[in-house]
């Protein structure tokens, strides 16, 4: 922001050019609409950052995000306990729930194993899985992990793990996405697909 | 964002929704963002939300936003105050600012004559405008409102109303633009460009 604006709206936009894929123009740009609301509206904003912060907290059980100390699919009696879904990221359980076709419950392990930048299995939430598992009543954990390098070293890694505890260990399928054409498949998606095919 | 996502985390989502150019999908991901910054950070953040809101005003001179009661602009000796330079926003100062080469005051509008919009002449800074140049001491309004159907009727109708008060009033040039090609410039633009040639 040129160097005439008033401060604290430079400051604003400095703020929102630090999110993710906010660059200065964006920042700006979001600082002035900010202006432009009504008191109320920028006070209910304001405090919308602070309760994220106060007010959300890990599930007790799967670590997801939550407000409670339990988080509500957790709480859900009608959710299978024995079978668990094991995904990266908060987002990933909304992605699931989104399906409306899934009767298990998840663990957000909040991060994949990767050494290149310095995250290691303490990093992430492993042992509270190991937890839960040994705590028994367990029959299933699906490894939901991306197709990356390091989404696929992490449900190894795990997968490792839990064999010995006398789980079921499985991994999501991958393909071609349903609507996909096999023109636009990459390599790896199309082997497979051939690899993991199935008889009609 | 799903309906078992954690309710503050939702509410920030909306939030940010709301702003111009954000949608569902890019909000919950700043929201996440948010949820992952630093106590500090955050409450930095909420803070330059309010702050932007109480500390931000109108520079009673050129009615540009500002936190104090005159704006450095208007309050730099170095710069004319015979000359007068009408904006439509604060991130048109900005702009010209950023040139470098202007060295006179401005007058931002907030906002264009727009009836369909329900924005009459009594909606925007002119009366402010005119109160100016009626104390005395100003030579040129330069109208630098942008070359839109509004922009060029606001320009038209406060021109109207200064040139009775013996003021000269200038409107930006419009042509091809530095760098542009002629190829793709739209008839209007080449119009304009033709019709105010200057001799070489």
């Amino acid at each position: 922001m040129a160097e005439n604006s008033a401060l604290p709206l430079v400051i604003l936009s400095e703020q929102f050019a630090k999110l993710p894929g906010i660059g200065m123009k964006t920042a700006q740009r979001l600082a002035y609409a900010v202006m432009s609301m009504s008191d109320s509206d920028a006070k209910q904003f304001s405090e919308a950052i602070m309760a994220v912060k106060t007010d959300v907290g890990y599930c007790k059980i799967c670590q997801n995000l939550t407000e409670f100390e339990v988080c509500p699919v957790c709480n859900d009696d009608n959710r299978s306990k024995s079978l668990i879904c094991v995904v990266e990221t908060p987002k990933d359980v909304s992605a699931f729930e989104r399906t409306n076709e899934y009767g298990g419950t998840y663990h957000v392990l909040h991060g994949l194993i990767s050494p290149i930048n310095g995250v290691g299995p303490d990093d992430i939430k492993i042992r509270e899985l190991l937890d839960r598992v040994s705590a028994g009543n367990v029959d299933e954990i699906i490894m939901a992990t991306n197709p990356t390098v390091e989404g696929e070293a992490t449900a190894m890694y795990i997968a490792r793990l839990l064999k010995p505890l006398g789980v079921k260990v499985t991994r999501l399928a991958f393909g071609i996405p349903v609507g996909g054409h096999l023109e636009y498949a990459d390599e790896v998606t199309l082997f497979k697909a051939l690899e993991n095919r199935s008889e009609m």
